[in-house]
């Protein structure tokens, strides 16, 4: 009887998969290095600490855990259709946006297909894309953010789905509404965008994109968030899609009937009303931004401009080396070589101690 | 311009996707029956309530929320391998046993290939395959069980998969540690076979299948088990996967890199440990099932013998028509038509009381 082999037997597309590199965690770099205090600016998580709204509602919620989530979470989507003034129908729920992105690419992408997004842009879009086996088309960005009229160009009638990140992670760049809208209007009604806010929370509101509003104009667009970043939840993972409710209809064909879970759906419905939690966040993050551009300026960084709660610092050829020396003052950043990036390394704002001991660190490295 | 047509658009596969029918939420009953109390014994939770330990870890844990959980689950799965006398790298974890039973389908199997499963065996097996555009081949079932003789018979040299449930849900038929290996020395080695032991726990020691064990000799065996029900940690959403490397590895390449939440590791964790816990929800699924097996037996139902925590009873051509006069008694159970099973109802085993309600409204019924 002939041998089994796993990976002569797995789909082409995944074999072919690296898989994605997360932050360090902190308790890994505990038990690595015997460090006891341990400062970690590198998923892009808010500092604040959980809203206190949040945490009282779940502890209530803890006894009803052997019960299975609500599959079609009836509160939650009732909650954000009010918030953006669509219809629940409009709403597809995922397990993080991470998880919403991967249904996006499931129900529309087949392996025959192409898939746009920029390079420097989030990782996730190529993983997606890989592991149905479709062609993933990375356009060279501009001043590091999305080239709009080269992505459009670069648009086939293979074409099916092209991500653009608004801000982008791991650079933080921005796109105006402006250019946003010359975009949709030149993409060709085949295609479907896929503008991706998990950062929204962060832009100055008058720059915001009324990007939900446009859904109306734009069948072939779908808006994603996260409640990962400025509502800090991303240990519980939960983020969504606002589209049409037919787009909407077939995603939530291929999602799993519980792929959020029941402190999820509570935790993010309560999240949404606490404004001061919200507002609280945003403002840490501006001042943790000031603090870190300062010392950029000061010591003479480049860095690229952000619109995230992170900053990513050029640091020339000697990045992983300060990013190891950081690793050993208890400090963990983000390299960035796998977004062809390997001269940065990606800061997330934190604390304004928090952010002092990173400036500490590196003012000790020299 | 042509527009924006979503449905044409969507792969084939998920046009044709049916939704997963979840259990009816306990507050959508109250909502539209204006019910104040409702037992729901629709779903194969676990009614003890939350383990002690894992409420006490899990309040301790709510102030991490903000950051993303451990992407490799490094506590989890060591507790696992040891447990289970396997290589933390053989395992896979997933967002519930869903997610790990979605995740092989697409590691494994591509459009053009077939998966086999039984009739009457879990929907999630054609819903994973549906999802790929992939064959699903159901067998029929033989005395309401897996007929794994005609199972073998159906592969061909396009099977990729054949998923078997032991126990299976939703009809509680069990397959003995003989039965299986034959099966398994049986099927050719380009064939995966994945043996869904979601309800494992409830089996009596004597008759449970080594099937870990088994690993060493079937590298295209792979087990999959669940938190969800003997662990009561369904809201939560955590199961794994135990395989040769090779096939964890490839999952682990496909799978959402932070698709188990921060809460469901540490849950995990906990309760491997609550040994109390699991021997009591086991005692009381015990003296439930007799509970129930009495009632059907004293008023002369028909019921399909039960491996699982739930007694799937037959009632004719009146099945739908008790289950609506049931939830006008606040007593949710579930139909199981989709099962081609339009006569039966499953009733998951309560507490006593719980039970009591059921047997109640039944006598009531009438």
């Amino acid at each position: 009887m002939a041998a089994f082999d796993a990976t002569a037997a797995a789909n082409s597309g995944v074999k072919k998969l690296q898989p994605y590199q997360a932050g360090k965690p902190m308790d890994e770099l505990q038990r690595e290095l015997g460090l006891s205090h341990v400062v970690k600016l590198a998923s892009n998580e808010n500092p604040l600490g959980l809203s206190e709204k949040v945490r009282t509602a779940l502890q209530a919620e803890l006894s009803n855990l052997i019960r299975y989530p609500d599959a079609n979470g009836f509160y939650l989507k009732s909650k954000l259709a009010e918030l953006h003034r669509v219809e629940p129908q409009q709403i597809t729920l995922g397990n993080g946006s991470n998880d919403v992105l991967e249904i996006l690419a499931r129900t529309f992408v087949s392996a025959e297909e192409e898939v746009i997004f920029s390079q420097h842009a989030f990782v996730v879009y190529p993983l997606v894309t890989q592991a149905i086996g479709a062609k993933g088309v990375a356009v060279p960005a501009k001043d590091y953010g999305h080239d709009l009229e080269a992505m459009a160009a670069a648009v086939t009638d293979k074409t099916k789905m092209i991500f653009v990140a608004n801000p982008n992670n791991p650079t933080g760049t921005f796109l105006t509404t402006e250019q946003i809208k010359d975009f949709l209007d030149k993409v060709p009604p085949h295609v479907i965008v896929v503008l991706d806010e998990a950062y929204y929370e962060y832009v100055p509101e008058p720059e915001r994109a009324p990007s939900i509003d446009w859904l109306q104009h734009y069948p072939n667009l779908v808006v994603s968030r996260t409640f990962s970043k400025a509502y800090g939840l991303a240990g519980l993972r939960a983020g969504y899609a606002v589209s049409s409710t037919e787009i909407a209809d077939l995603m939530n064909r291929i999602r799993q009937p519980f792929n959020v879970n029941a402190l999820s759906l509570k935790a993010a419905e309560v999240v949404l009303d606490d404004h001061d939690y919200l507002q609280q966040a945003v403002q840490v993050n501006q001042q943790g931004m000031k603090q870190l551009v300062e010392f950029c300026q000061q010591q003479g960084y480049d860095y690229i401009p952000s619109y995230g709660n992170f900053l990513t610092i050029e640091f020339g050829p000697k990045a992983m080396d300060i990013y190891e020396k950081l690793l050993h003052e208890g400090i963990i950043v983000r390299p960035v070589g796998g977004y062809q990036l390997p001269n940065h390394l990606r800061v997330s704002i934190g604390l304004k101690e928090e952010n002092q001991a990173f400036i500490d660190a590196m003012l000790k490295i020299g």
